[in-house]
């Protein structure tokens, strides 16, 4: 049966980037692999929308999220995170793991953080070194303003301005140097459309500046180093060359379609999908959806293991379940990469199938028509 | 031109195992990837040669060196390393990194620590947590005794044992379970013969006690949820999918030809390179050599960019240059992984030309023809 994956990483990998990493490998401190890290060092930066350096690191996103926190801080430090999801709730966890005091705002799975609620935290720790933010909270599907937050931040106290931006680089809009960001990350099996394994951070002035005071200990996860070898287009350890190799691919398909047009195409596929859902009578779960993931809610009558068997053995598609108290109650269909119009009708139709197997009334043919309607 | 690396690390890939490379992803949740990542940790098991499990971390090596100082020790614990190369050096400076008090015991480049030298260190030390030792060194191609360092240092302390077999694996005889060790890494892009970007910890169950009391702070590496993980065969982060499977694959070779042909084979390799490189005059530069990497002391009359040069540009050869004070001055020929006799008659030959390339007396033929008869 052919096989269509819909999760929200990792996302499909162009054919051409697949046969990339079938090539032999380069020696990483080779003249023509140093020139091949120049290529993607520059095109990360636009990607980033950003003129600081993009580091690539050998690990998964988690490892970059470390890298922001470890990097940034002393033990000690009180820094703010928002814990709506999985993800955002990650950030404390792992700050909290090398002493520094997390201060947390909590809010309901699926909602975002409000520029009031922000602004409070600020005034009452006026100390803050850091605040930890995600732009699209891949456990929920919400989406944050990363502009408006980045500017109530900078408005309000000197704290450094953090990102995961996991899974919504390359599907959402986001300017690092417009917006005043000072540190983001990203993971290559999201929105750079490669297998996993590679995760990158971008670090404003502010941020270097940051590093140098920071005491928290690292060794692997040193930017500094990463920072010095990327000057020369190295790495500090051995890179997982394959899988740089694929990206120089994957980022030439993205510069080639340009980032407006990737943003705009993410946005349509997700207005798509989304009619083509709600007009099937399922509800979406996120009031605030991102363009990368959408999660829904499964109809009481049916359950997530009759559901995903329908959608696998029946139609070939995997997406992904809810997490954490939404285990089995939502699940979450990706579009974030290298997703187009028909893969979306696809999509949408493998839902009417799966849930007619389910036993859930659904009128075949009205979701995809809807989906149709608003991506044409 | 036709391309021949003989690097250790990254060492070349065989092409059954590149093109797993380009197969669409599996998700890391789905039961196909939980089947393939079980047959991987049991196959890894007789790799290690061990009952113990096997993790697999998305990282170079040194993430995994990591791995072993963090989760094993306190800060103000005592640990003894043996710095006589750069990656020996290495462990000393991850644990003090941590602020772990290390001990060193220095040797010359190229020698490798004395079992009388461990015993003086541990008595003066008897209260070292750990002992972080290199099976094969790969800046010198100095191969320590394994079996009988575990032997000195459980006889006179209960210090663990911690070897890092990232260039060995694959290559040296390594029992993990019979000679006591308590925690042993290796990377992918070495005996392995994957590309990099994995990482792997064989753990003793002493090793995994020391975890419960060990404090330094640590989150990505933290292996006590990868060893949660790994019993559902899964891991904490997204791994890297594709590497995972083009492990798979190439521990298939493995297991069909037999650690114990891989390791007479790797022995067989580094005899024939050196008598071949003996035969022309040439001095090799550690007198324990391991059997993973060659290192050759470069002739007075030639210099390492005219050689390096002389390598690349006639023959499509590449070799590593030397590390910290002998760059310049050694060059290092890889036999580690996907090697046959006839790759070694090719390098052998490619060695022969590039020194009259660079104008060193050496009779054309003289080098092969020695190491045909070794290697047969």
């Amino acid at each position: 049966m052919k096989s269509r994956l819909f999760t929200p990483g990792p996302t499909p990998v162009p054919e051409d980037v697949l046969l990339r990493l079938a090539a032999p490998l380069i020696h990483h401190r080779h003249p023509e692999f140093r020139a091949l890290l120049e290529r993607v060092q520059m095109n990360l930066r636009t990607v980033f929308q950003t003129r600081e350096p993009v580091l690539t690191l050998t690990a998964s996103g988690t490892g970059a999220m470390e890298a922001c926190v470890v990097n940034l801080l002393s033990a000690g430090d009180t820094v703010i995170t928002v814990n709506g999801g999985k993800f955002g709730k990650r950030w404390g966890e792992i700050a909290s793991r090398y002493g520094v005091r997390v201060v947390e705002c909590t809010i309901p799975w699926g909602d975002v953080v409000q520029p009031s609620q922000m602004e409070e935290v600020l005034r009452l720790h006026p100390g803050a070194k850091a605040v930890y933010l995600t732009q699209s909270e891949t456990s929920t599907g919400a989406a944050t303003d990363i502009r408006i937050m980045s500017e109530v931040i900078h408005t309000h106290s000197d704290a450094l301005v953090c990102v995961d931006g996991i899974s919504s680089i390359g599907a959402h809009e986001l300017r690092f140097d417009a917006w005043g960001i000072d540190a983001c990350i990203t993971g290559s099996q999201k929105g750079l459309m490669i297998p996993p394994g590679l995760a990158f951070v971008a670090l404003s002035a502010k941020a270097r500046k940051a590093m140098e005071q920071a005491s928290l200990p690292r060794f692997y996860f040193d930017l500094g180093v990463a920072l010095a070898a990327a000057k020369k287009n190295d790495t500090p350890w051995t890179p997982a060359i394959s899988l740089v190799a694929a990206l120089d691919a994957a980022l030439l398909h993205m510069i080639e379609e340009g980032m407006e047009e990737i943003w705009k195409r993410h946005r349509r596929l997700a207005l798509g999908l989304r009619a083509g859902i709600e007009a099937m009578g399922l509800r979406l779960f996120s009031q605030k959806p991102s363009f990368s993931v959408t999660p829904v809610w499964i109809p009481e009558s049916v359950s997530w293991q009759t559901l995903q068997s329908a959608f696998r053995s029946e139609n070939g598609i995997t997406v992904a379940g809810g997490q954490g108290e939404f285990a089995g109650r939502i699940f979450r269909i990706a579009h974030l990469g290298y997703y187009d119009d028909l893969d979306i009708i696809a999509v949408v139709a493998g839902l009417e199938r799966a849930l007619a197997r389910c036993g859930f009334s659904v009128e075949l043919g009205r979701g995809v028509s809807a989906a149709q309607r608003v991506l044409a």
